[in-house]
């Protein structure tokens, strides 16, 4: 039987989802032995995609197999909520078919990136600092020319294994609230690459700066050479908000578990 | 001359508020630090009042005194935003007549309490879980019986050094957020003795649970006995959110400081 399995995680301690050589603190792993435990048999989980050090997740969907049906899934989700450290929850647990992935049946994936910009001590994990005030205008001006599908060779981190560097990007926004003096950045595809969010993010971060122009910034996109780009945005700002499947019925379902 | 100062903590990793003998990090003790080092001598800090260990402060009033006038407040704000931890941050600077004082002049004061119900890795520091469901009809039922002036001997810790304990309460209230499966409490009185917020909020919770009915939470409250609250709520839920003063145009005017 395979069952999809939602996590939310705060990134700062831990070493990214993945699963590493030499036992590091990974979600994956964490998630893993806790599975493990109550199913008495080992687990390997999928996640719908990799995050790095210090990036968060509000909905990582993963997927699992059993030889048995699960009997109770009120009571496992209860028992792992309890058993896994205060840092990562499960937030669905459910059925699904066979053939449903949480990486390949994906459709779109949504990434939310968080400023700050005046010191404030309970922001700290889960944004960025920015202390220079932004031209928000310019820095979506520069963002609507990541809609619909690039090459995004620009934006991506060496050594990532693609075959190719083109995503069709749905949006793309910067939202800013001027009370409380931070910016959300919304990005959505069907696909990211290594790196991609944090290196638009940071590159964006500098056509907000005045230190790019925003036809700066769309030739930097269309001359695909990471050269161009201005380096990622700290992890901290980061998280993988929501991942889209064509199966909506389905993944809405399992959304409001009973735990605990 | 005197300054006001307001700070904003995240009090997870601070012994509380006051300077405490043999060096415990506590906010009093490392603003106090940074702003001596800043204007080259000893600075005294009076803080509007206490918070415990783990507690946290959207809003501490405080005042010091400098010989000379500060020839610059908004570079020594930008400059003790830097200098001090990523925990504790200035929110305000501003001069103030010489008889204001933080804790004294304080008119009334307002605390949060923040209540998760479902498993959160984004909440735990800043809030309480309880994962039992609640009944916040009836907690709104008996925190309406701490409206007005009272005797709150039953909510207060031993060891206080006060000379009565009465307090006049003029909002004590639950909103609930359904969606998020969020609980925050707000009370707000002219004063508050040590441990009330955190004692009050135990016992309301324990309505909640169904454990203690409205009349016997108003008995509670009426008896004057210690023994009669069912012990304190955990400290990371509690927020000094805000102290009012009567010179309220003065204490606005220094609230968007340009940091840095």
């Amino acid at each position: 039987m395979r069952y999809r399995l939602d996590l939310a995680y705060d990134g700062t301690q831990f070493t990214g989802w993945q699963v590493q050589p030499g036992g590091a603190r990974t979600v994956q792993a964490v998630v893993e032995d806790a599975l493990g435990k109550l199913l008495r048999r080992p687990i390997h989980l999928t996640g719908s995609g990799r995050t790095d050090t210090g990036v968060h997740a509000h909905q990582q969907p993963t997927h699992f197999e059993t030889e048995q049906p699960i009997a109770d899934l009120d009571q496992l989700i209860y028992r792992l909520a309890r058993l896994l450290p205060p840092d990562v929850k499960p937030t669905a647990l459910l059925p699904v078919a066979p053939d449903w992935h949480a990486r390949f049946s994906a459709t779109e994936r949504t990434y939310h990136y968080h400023v700050y910009q005046r010191p404030d001590p309970f922001r700290r994990f889960f944004a960025a600092f920015v202390g220079q005030p932004l031209d928000v205008d310019a820095m979506n001006a520069a963002a609507a020319l990541l809609l619909g599908e690039h090459d995004f060779t620009t934006f991506s981190k060496t050594g990532g294994n693609t075959a190719h560097y083109r995503c069709r990007v749905r949006e793309a926004q910067w939202v800013a609230d001027a009370e409380a003096a931070t910016l959300r950045f919304a990005i959505s595809a069907n696909r990211f690459l290594r790196g991609q969010v944090r290196l638009l993010v940071g590159t964006l971060l500098d056509v907000g700066r005045g230190r790019l122009k925003v036809a700066g910034f769309g030739a930097a996109l269309a001359a695909q050479e990471r050269a161009r780009s201005s380096g990622a945005a700290p992890a901290q700002g980061l998280t993988l908000w929501r991942v889209a499947y064509q199966h909506a019925a389905l993944a809405e379902e399992g959304f409001a578990p009973r735990i605990p």
